[in-house]
């Protein structure tokens, strides 16, 4: 049971609904597919609780964490493609590219991707806030296209400081960005400590989706690397370290520490 | 012979050189093998251009140049793509998938996208002025996808009307991002004279490369449509009327109206 006193999930999802990203009705349809699909929206909820810890309302983070959200669900269908992860389905649905043709899905994440930029640039406010926020979110898709080619063109056996590194880069740079921009809306100044506690957040994150993967996937993961107890344990030492890096973020924090629980303890 | 008084060829290739998008080497160096693969630069030299037109230097406006070739290269990368256009070559060379592979290369696509939005953020100020160009740009590549999407599902026998549309977004949208990003770097205030040239500049670009397609494609063009005079008396026709708005922009439009007979008199 997560704790969402705020109600973001409801707020995330009309405010997703409510957004225009083509001109074209056909391409909208595509690109609404693929975003409205349901998903945890962990991503969003990280960036309006981070906001909320720095003392301010969600509301005005909605852009923002609709930003990133699009960003979540451009990765998903670029990923999807069968040029890289060849992905058929996702959460039960046939893919962007099974449903609408691979030339489509490339310019669905093209245009998601613009789209997520184009949100912050038009939408946050004032001008130096906009900015640090887009250059946020920039820093943070920069570094998941790094990560997502070290996974397309890892080696067959990494080390798990090679491992880390391709985690820290494809699942970590935007779950970064979604704690940080959302405290800047929010007002931080400081944002060393949620900095911080992100980057735990981003380990946690990947440690416990190769424990729920276990099996099912040939890829390098920490369960293949260090089998399954020994990944529990760390899943277990990294959640703790998470939470002990939350107690030095300001503010309410109630809603990032249900998230964290919630990433530590999810079942998908 | 095209007027290029500021040396703004050599400006461009300088800065584009200089660019780093990605931190891993590797994944830089498929970037660059696109970004850096020659073509005549004229959206970026048009963006210097208008920057100097509305009283401006060029220097300050090489980061908004850079991001424009960037989102070029980023759509040529993609749209070569064999789920796209499918093309082996360009300019005599492989092409991104080709060399690197297709997942590489919509990664590749993807860095340049965000690489040309975090160029801006990054780079030019105030903040204001760096909104600005951003919304521009943004908008030229939401234009662009729209246009690309338009293509990629085409009806296979299309109005002028209908082609017009689509080459409006596919190539207009970033010629007119290039133009009207080019001269608020340049501290134009009233934008409508650059819009309405670059307008008119972004259909004779089209009816020119039609024109020099003849043959080689199949798809629909002017030329298929209307036949190859007609289509050189259209492009004639754009050529004088791009002038005449040209003459509404105000400052020294040289270094324009040179580029704006260099797109009518191209040979490739």
């Amino acid at each position: 049971m997560i704790v969402d006193s705020a109600g973001a999930g409801a707020l995330i999802e009309d405010y997703l609904r409510g957004l225009r990203v083509s001109d074209l009705p056909e391409l909208e349809e595509a690109i609404r597919y693929s975003l409205l699909s349901g998903g945890k929206r962990i991503r969003p909820r990280l960036c309006l609780a981070a906001a909320v810890s720095a003392g301010g309302d969600p509301e005005p983070a909605l852009p923002v964490a609709g930003a990133i959200e699009m960003v979540q669900a451009f990765s998903l269908v670029h990923d999807d493609l069968p040029a890289l992860d060849d992905d058929d389905t996702r959460r039960g649905q046939p893919t962007s590219h099974v449903r609408y043709g691979e030339g489509v899905a490339v310019l669905v994440g093209d245009a998601l991707l613009n789209g997520s930029h184009r949100l912050v640039i038009r939408e946050v406010r004032p001008p130096e806030l906009a900015l640090a926020v887009a250059a946020e979110l920039a820093d943070g898709v920069a570094g998941m296209i790094d990560g997502q080619y070290l996974d397309v063109t890892a080696v067959s056996d990494p080390t798990v400081e090679q491992l880390a590194r391709l985690h820290r880069l494809k699942t970590g740079a935007l779950i970064g960005a979604s704690v940080v921009s959302g405290a800047l809306v929010g007002g931080a100044t400081d944002l060393a400590p949620y900095r911080a506690f992100s980057l735990e957040l981003g380990l946690l994150f990947q440690i416990v989706d190769d424990i729920l993967d276990d099996g099912t996937e040939d890829e390098p993961s920490y369960v293949n690397l260090l089998g399954l107890e020994r990944a529990r344990e760390l899943a277990v030492a990294s959640h703790g370290r998470a939470l002990e890096l939350l107690a030095h973020v300001p503010g309410d924090t109630r809603e990032l520490a249900g998230l964290t629980d919630q990433i530590a303890n999810r079942r998908s």
